[in-house]
Parts: structure tokens; C-alpha cells; sequence
């Protein structure tokens, strides 16, 4: 195992440790609510953006458990979008990370309200923290703009708009990532320089840092999505094209995804030399996100 | 036209004004998502939870623009609840206020994400506000905590869990009836109390005034689901009983519903006598709720 492996999996656990702290002394009623707020915040994954926030903070001088509530409320962000993502009416998928999806296991119903429950309590979280005095109104506000219509949704909504659609190339094809992907990803990034007062040029590098490392995240994606198996993804592949979705792959082809993801990779890795921080973990981050799952 | 009558449109419309200036104000992409974030929201209704806010507020001494940023927040909550109720795999309403619900215009996907964006938006407005100075952390986190697996949420997933199936009872329907519809009622009762740093025995009287104008709300519509028409509702009529839902007619029948709803309005203007405050015109509104729609 690699250094870059051990600190990888440190971070992913105290993550693990930090959510389950946080539902240990939560308790919703009725019991289905309960569990379908749990079951997919607990499915697990890579926990990306959580091990993202947590590196960039330790890159400023800081803990992670200087950001560890927002981290929490991140991942709830991303669940409920999965979570509503994976339904029927929106991407229609059966599995996610190689278990039902929510709509599988509760049904429909239970499947939109548990993502509307995870949403809902992330920002309580937010409202929470404030309240006890951390400086997280920043970096609180940074996360609501990139989840919402000025970010995530407006991606899903275009995503879905476009979905069999003829006519949508690079433009479309580009603002779907930015926003569906990379907002959360500039979140997870930018959001420990705004809990310190860290300067804006370390803002803006660390916002631009996660938005190329959301794209290369995206277009890897799609790469996996025609090369990638089941097994190793837990979600169904060759969706994109059967269903005739915006996908990188579709729109560059096979060839000049690579080459672009090739260039988000070292564009991602400038700016991370241009900050005055030791950033060798990002960096590694970044070149694993690059060749991940194959 | 009564004087209640006169102040209730004048605050109403204070609301759409504050409204429409928000929303004139914003422009998302995709342009569906643009339609759809600010077709629901306008098409209009009582404006009950804004209303209620503002006068709680004036009540207090305030200013209608003290509040104005969180009764729009709390009316996008309120809203995207809408939409998600009114979908095929909740409540599977075609209409809402007389026009077609969001997904028969939208289509289910689209308002699944029309929902998501106004539940995002609701608590950037109020990190927003917050940023610009103004008192609103207590109230923002007393919405949220109302909204989600400790309040709306919880009663949807309940309301959802029961349809259709034996045994749901008094409890189930308390449950269901103070945590869908009340939370609501005393987010926008009491907020204004937070906003302004009242005593605790102001805030717990109009959290407990907003919990009983809130049942007493959810005993008039389902009295209106079998006595009430299209015409007047906007909205399809008979479908408790049809779909099997845990209604207060099915539950006490409607003799007795009768009595709690008179038990409820006398409760909550028995409340509001004990507030060092001129309440006429919550009274009023009060016995409006209580009188509504026949």
C-alpha cells in the first residue's frame, strides 16, 4: 500500500467515523424514514468529496475536524442527488454502488422523501455549526449556490432536457459537467479557504482546482461508462449511449476524452503548484481520479 | 370587503410584490428549470405561511421587511413540498390551485428537480441573508429542523407509509398531522420571534399558537376533501377516502372533526390572549382558517 493509499483511507475513515458519530445520535420517525435516510448515506463509495475537503484543509494548516459538519452535510448533498438521480422519471437506475437504489429497496415515494430528508438536514447542520460559533456561513452559502439552480440542479436539468435528444454537443455537453459535477466538487475544494479567511487568491486557485478536478472526474466517468465493468463500479454501464445521454464519449469519442482528461489532470496539478502549500496528496488525488477503476 | 379581510390582501400582496422582486431578479439555465422553479411558486394561493409570518411579525412590532427574505425561503419549502406531494409516486395529483401540477407540465423528472431547486434555494437565501447581517441564524435553523426528518419530511414519509394500509389510528394521524402540516405553521409563527430575540415565553406561545393553527388547518381540508368542490379547492376532492389515507374524517369522522377543529381555533385564540400583544387580526385569521372555503 502506497503512502498516498494510507493517508487516502485515514481520511476515508475518520470521514466514516464523523457520519456515523453524527446518526448515532440521530433517530427519525417513522422507522422507513429512518432507514432510508441511513441506507445510502452508509452504501459507502469513495467518499471523494469528503476525503477532498478534508486534504484541502489539512493542505491550509488546519483539521479535519475543523470541517468535518460540513463535510457530513457535502456527502448528504451528494446522496440526495444520487439518491433522486437513480430514479425512475430521472436516470433509472436499479443499483448503486452495487446494492438496490433507494426507489428499489422503499419504493418511489420513501426514494424522494429520503432525499429530500438528506437535504434538508444538511443545511440544518450548516444552521447548527454557525450557531455554535464556527465560521462556516461562507463556505454554507459557496455549498447551497453549487447544489442548487445556479449548480448541481441546473446540470441534472439540462442533463435530463437533453437526454435523446439530437442536437447537444460540446456547450451542452460542457455546462452539464460543470454544473452536474464540478460545483460539488469546487465545494468540497474551496470550502475549508472559506472556513479559515484564507485569501482570495488561495479561494480562487482551490475553486478552479475543483471545478478541472470535477471535469476530469466527469469525463472519466463516461470513459468507465463505456469501458468500465459492473463489478467493479457497482452501477450499471453503457447506459450513456443506449439511453443516448450527453456524455463525453458521445460528443469528443473515445480518443480525444482521453486526451482531455489528460489535460484536466495536469491543469489540476499547476494550479495546485501556483499555491504556496505542500500539495503532494491533492496532486496524487488528482492522478488517481485520472486512472481510476481500470 | 371587512377590514380583516383588507389587511390579509394587503399583506399578501406585500408578499407577492417581495416575491416577484426576488424572482425578477434570477435567471437559471436551463431555461425548463427556470420555468419550472417560478411556475409553481407563482401560481399563487393563499399565501397563508407569508401572511402568518408578517402579521406574527407586525404583532411583535416589526416590519414586514424585517421577515420578507424568510417568508420567501419558507414559501419555496413549502412549495417544493407541494410539488414532490403532487407527483405519481406520493400523492399523484394532476392539479394544484387549478392548473396542472408540475410534472404534468414539467413531466416527473423536471419536478423532481423543480422541487430540489426551491428546497436549495430556500436556505441559500437565508445563508445570503444571514452573510448581509441580519439576525436570521435561530429562525433559519428552527425552518430547517421543521422542514425535514424532524418535521415535514417525517410526516410525508408517514402520511406515505399509512395509505392503503390497516391499522393507522389517532396516533398515526397526530403524527402525521403535526409534523406534514403544523411544523410548517410554527416555523412561520414563531420565526419572527427568533428574528427579533423575543423572551422565551413569546417564542414557545407562538410555536404552540402555530402548532394548533396548523391542526386546525389539516382538520379543515380533510372536512373540505368530502364536503369541499374542485371549483373552490383548485385541487382533485374525494381522494382520502378513495386512496385510503389516514384522514381526520376517516379517523374521528365528521361529527367529531367538527368538534376538534372548534377545540382547535378556541386553543389557539385562548393562546394568543395570552400574548402581551394586540392579536386581532390573528384571531381573525384564525377563525378564517376555521371558517374556510364553504
Amino acid at each position: 500500500m502506497t503512502e498516498f493509499q494510507k493517508k487516502y483511507d485515514a481520511l476515508r475513515a475518520a470521514f466514516e467515523q464523523t457520519l456515523s458519530d453524527r446518526l448515532g445520535a440521530l433517530s427519525f420517525k417513522p422507522s422507513v424514514l429512518d432507514e432510508s435516510f441511513r441506507y445510502s448515506l452508509q452504501l459507502g463509495g469513495k467518499r471523494l468529496r469528503p476525503v477532498l475537503m478534508f486534504a484541502a484543509a489539512q493542505m491550509l494548516g488546519g483539521r479535519i475536524a475543523d470541517v468535518a459538519p460540513l463535510a457530513v452535510a457535502l456527502e448528504m448533498i451528494h446522496t440526495y442527488s444520487l439518491i433522486h438521480d437513480d430514479l425512475p422519471a430521472m436516470d433509472d437506475d436499479d443499483f448503486r454502488r452495487g446494492q438496490p437504489s433507494s426507489h428499489k429497496k422503499f419504493g418511489e415515494g420513501q426514494a424522494i422523501l429520503a432525499g429530500d430528508a438528506l437535504l434538508n438536514y444538511a443545511y440544518q447542520i450548516c444552521f447548527e455549526e454557525c450557531k455554535k460559533g464556527r465560521t462556516y456561513l461562507n463556505a454554507a452559502l459557496l455549498i447551497a449556490k453549487n447544489a442548487g439552480a445556479l449548480g448541481m440542479v441546473a446540470g441534472q436539468a439540462a442533463d435530463l432536457f437533453w437526454q435523446g435528444q439530437e442536437g447537444a454537443g460540446e456547450r451542452e455537453y460542457e455546462f452539464i459537467a460543470q454544473n452536474k459535477t464540478a460545483k460539488m466538487f469546487m465545494s468540497a475544494a474551496a470550502a475549508p479557504a472559506y472556513v479559515y479567511g484564507a485569501d482570495e487568491n488561495t479561494a480562487a486557485i482551490l475553486l478552479e482546482y475543483g471545478k478541472n478536478l470535477g471535469l476530469l472526474f466527469q469525463i472519466t466517468d463516461d470513459l468507465l461508462d463505456v469501458g468500465g465493468d459492473f463489478a467493479k463500479l457497482g452501477k450499471t454501464v453503457g447506459k450513456d449511449e443506449r439511453e443516448k445521454k450527453v456524455s463525453a464519449v458521445r460528443i469528443y469519442g473515445i480518443g480525444y476524452c482521453e486526451t482531455k482528461a489528460d489535460h484536466y489532470c495536469e491543469l489540476c496539478c499547476k494550479l495546485l503548484s501556483d499555491l504556496p502549500y505542500e500539495c503532494g496528496f491533492l496532486e496524487e488525488l488528482t492522478r488517481t481520479v485520472r486512472s481510476r477503476e481500470r
